[in-house]
C-alpha cells in the first residue's frame, strides 16, 4: 500500500487520497464532478442522514419531498435569487424526441419548487408555523474544480423551509436551527463557529445568512452549513399570504435551513489523521470491527468465539463487521484503521480461553471487552472514544484560529483569523484582499474564548462598531 | 366531507380522491406528472422503503448511488435498450449559460450509468458476485394520462444490479431476488402472482423478465415490480469481463431487481375501501392513533391518561399519534379511518379510571389495550389486524381471477384470467385483442391454487406446450 500524501503540508492531496483508499467515493463516473457514492461511503451519508432526521424532526419539522425539475417561470420569479445562480443550472430542454414548451431546471436549491406550493398551503394563521424539510440531490454545474463531498454536482443535500406568521417568529426558527445544528455537529465530533455573512456574501435572496464554518487545516476554512432568514423576500413574489387573527391578509416571513455531503467531507478533514479515515461512532458504517487472530494451537475456539462476539453485537444493535478474511491480522488493522472504524476487537487464544477481547480503538487507546457484557462494554469504549476525539478535534479547533491586529498578519496566514471590522463593506474588502481569503463575517452565537473586544479595525482603525470577525481561506 | 366514489363502479375516480382526502400526494404542481411527496405519504413511503432495504440488505447486497445524469454515448451502447427508452428520457442540454458538448440524459433506470464503473470494479472471480441496489428517483418522460404513484414523471425507485460468474449463478440471484419479494410483498399485505413475460414484453435488453402483478379490481392488474435475467446483453457493450480460475476472461451474467412507488399505490388500491386507505402496520405514517374522548364530569385525567399512553408507546418504539386537537371524538375517527392508521385507541372516562382502553381496528374489530401493558396488547392488536387485513386481500386476491375457455370469455371480462397458451406469439396477441389488455405470460412460480392443468389452447386450440397464462388489463 502506498502511504498517504502528508496532512499538514498537502492537505488536499492527502484528502482525495485518503477519500480514495478507504474506498468512500469512485470519481471514476464518465462525468467530470459527478461522482459514485460506494458502499462504505453510502454507509456512513445514511448514518449522517438519521442524525439530521432524528434532530430537525425533534424540533416538529416534517419529511417532504418535491420535485426535482423546477419550470423556467417559477425559477425566475425572485431576482436575486435567479441571479445567483442561473450561470450554474442544468437546464433540461427535451423530452423524448421533442422540445418542451417550458424548459425545465434541474433544482439548484428548492425555494422555486416549493414555493408556488406553499402558496397553496398556507392559508389560515393556523396553519402557521409551517415548517417542512427534504433530503434530496441538488445539481450545480460547477465550473471550479470539482473535489469529493466539497465541490461536486450533483450535491446530496439537506434543505429546511419554513413559514413564519412574521419576524420575530422567523428568527425564533433560526434560533431553533442553530441549536439543532449544534446537536448534529456534537453527534458528528465537529467543532465550528456560527458567523453572520456579511451583506455581499449572504445567499441570493435572503435577508440575512449566517454560516457555519469549520477550520480544516492552515488558513481554510469549510462551510458545512447555513441557516438564512428571507423575511418577505420569497413570500412577496410567491405570494404566500395567510390571514391574520384579525382578519387581515399578511405575507410570511420565511427560512431555511441548509445541509450537504460537505459534512461528510468535513468529518474526513477533520478528524483524519496519517492513517486515513477517523469516523465518530454515530457516523461509522461500522462501530466495531472483529478480528480473528489465528493460532495453529487454538485452532477452531477462535473464529467461533468471534463469531459469538459479532452475534452477541449484532443482537444488541452495533453495527459491527467480522473479518474473517485470509489476510495476516496486521494487513487488517491497517485495512480497517485507513477506514476509520472507531473500535477494534481482537479474539485470539487467551482471549477465546477468557473470554475477554482485547479492544484497540482508531485513536490507539486500549481497553477489554468481555464477551459476557459485551453490549455494554462496547458502548463505553465508543464513549470513551468519541468524548477522546471531540477532545482532539477541539484542541485542533482551537490551536487554528489566532488573532490578527494588523493587515500584514493578515497577509500569509497560517490560521483562520479573528480580527477587528466595523461593519463597512469598504474595510470588509480590505481585509479580504490582505489574507487573499474571505471576511467570513461577525459571529453570531459569541466565541468560545474570551478574547477581550477589539479596539479598532484593522483595515481604517476605527472604534467605531468594531467587533470580533474571522477571516479564512474558504475551501 | 364529500363522500368518496364507489371503488367497485368507478376505481380511478375512488383511487385519485382517496389520495387527496388522505393527503399522500399533492398533485398542484405547477408540471403534469410532477407530484409533491406530502408528509403523510412520504412517512409511508419512508416505511416502504425500510422494508425493502431490511430485506435487500438480509441478501447481502450492498447500497450505493450512482449520478442521476447519464453521458449520451454511455446511454447509447446497448441497442434494445436505448430503443426501449428513447422516446421517453428528458435530455439535459445546457449548463449555466452555455450548451453541453456531451448531452446528458435523466436516468430513466440506470444499467447505463452503472455498467461503465461495473466494468472497471470487476477484475477477478473473487469480485463476484457483485451484488448491490440504490434507491434513487428515476424521471420519464410520459405521454399518458399520469396517476400518482401509478405512473408518474419522477419516479421513486428501487433498483438492485448485480454481476454473477455465468448463467446458473444469475439464476441462483433471480431465485433469491423472487424470495425476496415474497418477504417484502408479505410485510405490506399484497398478494401477487410472478409472472414471465412474453418475449415482446421483457424489458429492453433483458433475456427475459418477470413481473409481479396483483389484481387491482375487475380484470385490471398493476405491475408492482420485476427481476429480469439479462444474461451477457449487457456486459458484451459495457466490457464488464472478470479473470476466471482458469485464467480465462469471462463476461459477468447480469440481473436486475426493479420496484418502485408503485407499491404504494397498489397498497391504497388494494387494501382501500370506502371508508378511505388501509395502512398495513409496516407501512402506516402512524401504527396508532390515540383520541381522548372528554367528559365534562372527568376533567384533566382524561388528557393525561391519553398522554400517558402515547408516552407508553412511544417508548416501546411505536409510531403513536395523539390526537388532542379540538374536534369531536366523531370527526378525528373520520379523519385517521381516511388515513387508514391501523389502530385506534379511545380514551374516555371509564378507560382513565380502570386504565384499559377501548381499541378499534381499521377493519372494525374492538379489543382492549391495557395501560400498563401497552406494548404487548398493542403489538398484539397489530398483529391481529395485520394477519385480518392480508387475509382479506388473499381472498379478494382468489375472487379477481378465474378461468376463461374460451375467447369470448376473455372479452368483456370483469376478472383477471387464467387461460391456457400454447406460447407462440401469434396466439398469444390473439389473447390481447381478446381480452383488450394484455397477456401477462406464465406463472412462474406456480398458481396459489390447484386448477389442474389447461387441455388447450384458447386461440388455437393446440394442447402442445400449452400452459395456464395470466391475461389482464394492466392499469
Amino acid at each position: 500500500m502506498a502511504e498517504l500524501p502528508d496532512r499538514r503540508t498537502a492537505f488536499i492531496d492527502w484528502y482525495l487520497a485518503v477519500i480514495e483508499a478507504a474506498e468512500l467515493s469512485d470519481k471514476r463516473y464518465g462525468v467530470k464532478g459527478l461522482n459514485v457514492w460506494t458502499p462504505y461511503g453510502f454507509r456512513a451519508r445514511r448514518n449522517l442522514d438519521t442524525i439530521l432526521i432524528r434532530e430537525i424532526e425533534a424540533t416538529g419539522s416534517q419529511p417532504v419531498e418535491f420535485p426535482a425539475l423546477i419550470p423556467a417561470n417559477e425559477f425566475a420569479k425572485e431576482k436575486e435569487h435567479i441571479k445567483g445562480f442561473d450561470a450554474e443550472v442544468y437546464w433540461v430542454t427535451r423530452g423524448g424526441l421533442t422540445e418542451l414548451d417550458v424548459p425545465l431546471v434541474l433544482r439548484p436549491t428548492s425555494e422555486t419548487a416549493i414555493y408556488p406550493v406553499f402558496a397553496l398551503w398556507v392559508r389560515s394563521h393556523k396553519d402557521l408555523p409551517l415548517n417542512v424539510y427534504q433530503i434530496v440531490n441538488v445539481f450545480r454545474y460547477e465550473t471550479k474544480t470539482t473535489r469529493p463531498f466539497f465541490r461536486i454536482r450533483e450535491i446530496h443535500f439537506f434543505e429546511e423551509h419554513t413559514c413564519q406568521t412574521d419576524e420575530a417568529a422567523a428568527t425564533t426558527r433560526v434560533r431553533s436551527n442553530l441549536e439543532a445544528f449544534r446537536r448534529m455537529a456534537r453527534a458528528m465530533g465537529l467543532p465550528y463557529l456560527s458567523i453572520r455573512r456579511p451583506d455581499w456574501d449572504k445567499f441570493p435572496g435572503a435577508f440575512y445568512s449566517i454560516g457555519f464554518d469549520t477550520p480544516v487545516g492552515g488558513a481554510r476554512t469549510l462551510q458545512i452549513g447555513s441557516v438564512h432568514h428571507y423575511r418577505e423576500n420569497f413570500s412577496g413574489p410567491y405570494g404566500i399570504r395567510y390571514e391574520a387573527p384579525d382578519g387581515s391578509q399578511r405575507l410570511v416571513h420565511q427560512t431555511t435551513f441548509g445541509l450537504s455531503e460537505r459534512l461528510l467531507g468535513a468529518i474526513v478533514a477533520v478528524h483524519g489523521d496519517a492513517k486515513g479515515v477517523v469516523f465518530p461512532p454515530a457516523v461509522a458504517p461500522y462501530e466495531v470491527v472483529i478480528v480473528p487472530i489465528p493460532h495453529a494451537a487454538a485452532g477452531k475456539p477462535i473464529p467461533e468465539a468471534a463469531r459469538e462476539l459479532a452475534e452477541r453485537l449484532r443482537v444488541a444493535g452495533r453495527r459491527v463487521r467480522l473479518d474473517d478474511g485470509e489476510e495476516r491480522p496486521g494487513a487488517k488493522y491497517y485495512h480497517w484503521e485507513l477506514r476509520g472504524v472507531p473500535l477494534r476487537l481482537e479474539v485470539g487464544r487467551r482471549e477465546a480461553e477468557s473470554r475477554i477481547a482485547t479492544s484497540v480503538d482508531r485513536l490507539g487507546t486500549k481497553g477489554r471487552v468481555a464477551f459476557d457484557s459485551a453490549a455494554v462494554d462496547v458502548a463505553a469504549r465508543l464513549a470513551e472514544f468519541e468524548r477522546a476525539l471531540l477532545e482532539r478535534a477541539e484542541a485542533a479547533f482551537r490551536d487554528s484560529i489566532s488573532i490578527a491586529r494588523t493587515l500584514d498578519e493578515l497577509a500569509g496566514s497560517d490560521h483562520v483569523r479573528l480580527t477587528g471590522w466595523c461593519g463597512r463593506e469598504e474595510c470588509g474588502h480590505r481585509i479580504e484582499t490582505a489574507i487573499n481569503g474571505a471576511l467570513l463575517g461577525f459571529p453570531e452565537e459569541g466565541l468560545p474564548w474570551n478574547v477581550g473586544e477589539p479596539t479598532q479595525c484593522v483595515a481604517c482603525g476605527s472604534a467605531e462598531g468594531t467587533r470580533w470577525a474571522v477571516a479564512s481561506r474558504p475551501l
